[in-house]
């Protein structure tokens, strides 16, 4: 039986390309047209495993994602980074001397300005999808028109890459985190990362006794990021990504933290994408 | 003589309304694209100060802009919060009955989706901008459409507010930093926030080492955000902001963490507008 994959946005977009690089199959897809759509589709059980955009390293976490998953108790299961990469696409048969437009989401417009640079004949226009723009241009065989999309979208809508990661920064890594409505066991020797969120209150040095703690558990921060929580004014969520060594340590530090900290919450146990 | 305020986006945006409840004057406002492009309009003095968001109770830090204020060597000089309200807004003489489809970026969209379960006849559109929709309404005098802007887009294109603070999550607080290119030189008893960027290595607990120094200094942290330094695995920076009721006691921190963390660098001392 097929996994079925809930992934945000279309076939041809990053979270497919990572549904494609994470999974061995990634034949039962289901296109989300939201974050929130892709959780429901989690609850409802249309979907196995969902695929979310949680971190880039241009543009930060992304905090409602956090949210989601905290809210409807959902596990990370696992992680994958993908460097996103902008393409320029245009039908087969055309050229770049042919594109008079491309159009896309603002964001990746901006991280290709400097290309387009080089040619001012090509207008810059705002689109809402980047994929969507890539499957528009084969469906309606729009000719003088580009997309800028991932590589997976050109082989979907069978388009022709005139020029590929045309972006500014080569490096832009985003992180995607695979979740589940129940956690994965995956054995305990596999596990060296975790997610964890927890509550301090205003006083001082709060934060710093917690991270003391994980210091003195052998735990590595490798993110942190504070949220204040709505209507509660003085009152911070964190949420911390931890590698360990062994699973130990970090069961170590379960027990000390559930004490510590407020509302301390395991987000998900497993294995670190990053070696 | 005026002063020059650049703003992200176009008047009767959130920006926008920003200035106004800031400054005294908001009658010169330089209209930015980007937060790029407004960053270009402060170094080439066209515009004296800027209003740039920073962070958001429901989509978390806008890093891109703490990078921007690092790498141009801009100065935070203040910080205003704004309650981002979603009003609903039609031509003058039309009513809510009369709406056929609301256009709007589809995260105002999506934060408003609650309310348009009680409306299934508008359609919603998504669009580029919010304050863009509101200025095309009025100059094309379109009927049966309506944006989903500020306040200030209601009174600056002479439309009609028909459903006010439309929004799901009524407190949907963001941050806004006013930058300039030169510290402004408060008096120091003034001062009771500031910002900071430092980088710590991957040696376990070198954070809550500087934390723990933080906290000894009787400051209090607000906010913290980790950032993996691009092309440097294990390295980190930290965007760290700190209240404290007298500046000597940030002066002492200061020097100590000079010697502590590496770059350690100053982004801004102003005052909390937060009480």
């Amino acid at each position: 039986m097929n996994l079925k994959i809930a992934i945000q946005g279309i076939k041809g977009s990053n979270h497919h390309q990572v549904a494609k690089e994470y999974f061995e199959d990634d034949s039962q897809l289901v296109e989300c047209m939201s974050f929130d759509f892709l959780v429901d589709r989690l609850l409802d059980k249309t979907a196995d495993v969902g695929v979310m955009a949680i971190e880039n390293s241009i543009a930060g976490s992304i905090i409602p994602n956090y949210a989601l998953v905290y809210h409807n108790n959902l596990h990370i299961i696992g992680e994958h980074y993908l460097n996103i990469n902008h393409n320029l696409m245009v039908l087969k048969g055309q050229g770049i001397e042919d594109i008079e437009e491309v159009r896309s989401h603002p964001m990746a417009l901006l991280q290709c300005k400097e290309f387009f640079k080089d040619y001012p004949q090509i207008k810059m226009v705002e689109d809402v999808d980047t994929a969507e723009t890539a499957k528009c241009i084969q469906e309606q065989k729009l000719k003088n028109v580009a997309a800028i999309a991932p590589r997976v979208a050109a082989e979907l809508y069978d388009l022709n890459i005139v020029a590929p990661e045309i972006q500014t920064i080569k490096n832009n890594a985003t992180r995607f985190i695979i979740v589940k409505t129940k956690n994965k066991e995956l054995p305990k020797s596999e596990i060296n990362k975790a997610s964890v969120r927890f509550v301090t209150g205003h006083k001082r040095g709060s934060l710093a006794a917690v991270l003391n703690v994980m210091s003195d558990c052998r735990l590595n921060l490798t993110k942190i990021q504070s949220l204040p929580i709505i209507e509660t004014p003085w009152k911070y969520a964190f949420f911390v990504d931890v590698t360990f060594e062994e699973y130990e340590y970090f069961e170590k530090s379960k027990s000390l933290l559930n004490i510590m900290a407020e509302d301390f919450k395991v987000l998900g146990e497993y294995k670190n994408a990053r070696i």
